[in-house]
């Protein structure tokens, strides 16, 4: 016969809060469940006691959103960037905030910056324009050898799209603003080494995390730097990006295209110059997405090492900004 | 002092006769030059004493072009596909045919291809008509290992695709005449296999050589055997291409798009169907140009072997027809 009152008193269920808006949220859901049997999950806004809550899963919170909690063993963001969090004033900043660390986005944003970098690389655009005037008007075109592609940025996200490039013989050279050296890779570091850095990209990539000191870094002061024609794809944020110095760069000639997956709206009002404007390419914040099947298990395994008082990775650093 | 008597007889110098139409024909001759400074190189229609020359790099040569020669000791292609060479009947059978083997055709065919995979799996197309409509529709795209790339043919070329689509996560599969394994590639083998091969290629990718067995391989019978919105990619030729056929394919829907570089004529007739299609896309023949600086190298390289008869790689077997 068992004796049931020598049972351990079973340890208190952690509490996940999934307030996320403008994504799938019966996948989520779906997922975390399948990946964190042992969880409770709760869905904004049915919150119950507020204070039971130990983690939030969020994206695009309401203002005030954060004000209503107790004390939150962390923070989770369902995407790679944290600007929006970190700029919330109601979270607590004894409060861990942890980026999403999903690992299907690095190979999504290095296929994404491939495919525009061989694009440019080997002139279809042209080759377009062509077919439709039919013309049949063959180039030679460079090896990959005698293209340099610059990478802004050398987070996880810069870092798999310098690796594939390399691995398609590009010459990569990297700018960080602390020296995070790559194999490959020529390597820039910090505001000193920047216009070396620019001097030499016929493609340039920026990957940064948007803080107040990358605000507005690509300006015409910078697409000036540039060798003349070269092609811009932004996939930080939108906030990166001086708009009308990209129409300006664009009619200067020292830019000849852009691609950007990421604008200082989204989606951009009906009315902004980039839809209609041919040499600029828009994709909808696609690049790398956040996929609910191995994102969910990214973040159920943190909450389990945190319950564990184990360490976990992607912890923002809140004064530097990602 | 020296007994002139005593010296050996200089051997004769090797004459190759340039042949190549359409071809930026300074920069060829730089180059072979460069690269071959002990042999002759004469330059069509300065051929000379006929009976002297032992090379011939050719290309869209007139008919009847052959008939004025001695015993030559090889024929370069100055392309890697050599079927025109082999429906001129004026070559004489003991003659050998080489292909062109420039090092710089695999990477760039490689790359040609992945833009052109990476371009449909991630949408590029929809995403592009979007934007001309102001409408922003982001949506998950699958991983790369969630899409099937069939090769079609597994020659250096095809081999070269299939490595670098697989080294990008694809799930590659190929199919070739004879059992030609490849690691990382599902193989398929022989006319038998065929259909299980199509059964699930989502893209296409045509890079067999143009022999009797293959002309007009591309036909609707074939593209039924697709799933269904799949892209065709042809980098072979123009002949493997039964081109009514395509625009059946993309009516019925079992195809979505296709990619050319290549075209039964080229360029195609101003009044061809495919000019204005917007489901395909024309590229004039740039797939893997020949560069002269390597190639150039490989054909003195040869020339060089066949003199101290070594034996060189890249003889085509005429009754298999590469």
């Amino acid at each position: 016969m068992i004796d049931a009152s020598a049972a351990p008193l079973p340890a208190k269920r952690p509490v996940l809060l999934f307030a996320c808006f403008g994504v799938n949220q019966e996948l989520w859901l779906r997922w975390l469940r399948h990946h964190g049997p042992d969880i409770e999950i709760r869905v904004w806004p049915q919150i119950g006691l507020a204070s039971e809550i130990d983690y939030v899963l969020a994206w695009e919170v309401p203002d005030g959103f954060w004000a209503q909690f107790g004390a939150l063993k962390a923070i989770f963001s369902l995407g790679a960037g944290v600007e929006r969090l970190l700029l919330d004033k109601d979270i607590p900043v004894g409060v861990e905030i942890v980026r999403m660390e999903d690992p299907s986005l690095e190979p999504a944003m290095a296929e994404y910056v491939l495919l525009h970098v061989l694009h440019h690389h080997r002139d279809m655009g042209r080759y377009a324009a062509d077919q439709r005037q039919r013309l049949w008007r063959p180039a030679a075109s460079p090896l990959a050898s005698e293209r340099t592609v610059g990478i802004l940025g050398l987070g996880r996200l810069g870092r798999a799209c310098a690796e594939l490039l390399v691995t398609l013989g590009f010459d990569v050279r990297g700018w960080s603003r602390t020296a995070n050296p790559m194999s490959g890779v020529t390597a820039f570091v910090g505001p000193g080494e920047l216009d070396d850095f620019l001097s030499r990209c016929e493609v340039l990539v920026c990957t940064l995390a948007l803080t107040p000191q990358t605000r507005g870094i690509l300006d015409l002061a910078l697409f000036r730097r540039l060798p003349k024609g070269a092609l811009l794809i932004n996939v930080g944020r939108g906030g990166h990006l001086n708009e009308p110095d990209l129409t300006t760069a664009l009619d200067e000639g020292c830019l000849a295209g852009a691609v950007l997956d990421v604008l200082s709206a989204e989606p951009p009002p009906q009315d902004h110059p980039f839809w209609s404007d041919p040499r600029i390419a828009i994709t909808p914040h696609i690049s790398a997405p956040t996929r609910p099947q191995t994102a969910a298990q990214t973040v159920i395994a943190k909450i389990d090492r945190i319950e564990r008082s184990a360490p976990v990775s992607g912890v923002v650093n809140r004064s530097q900004g990602y």
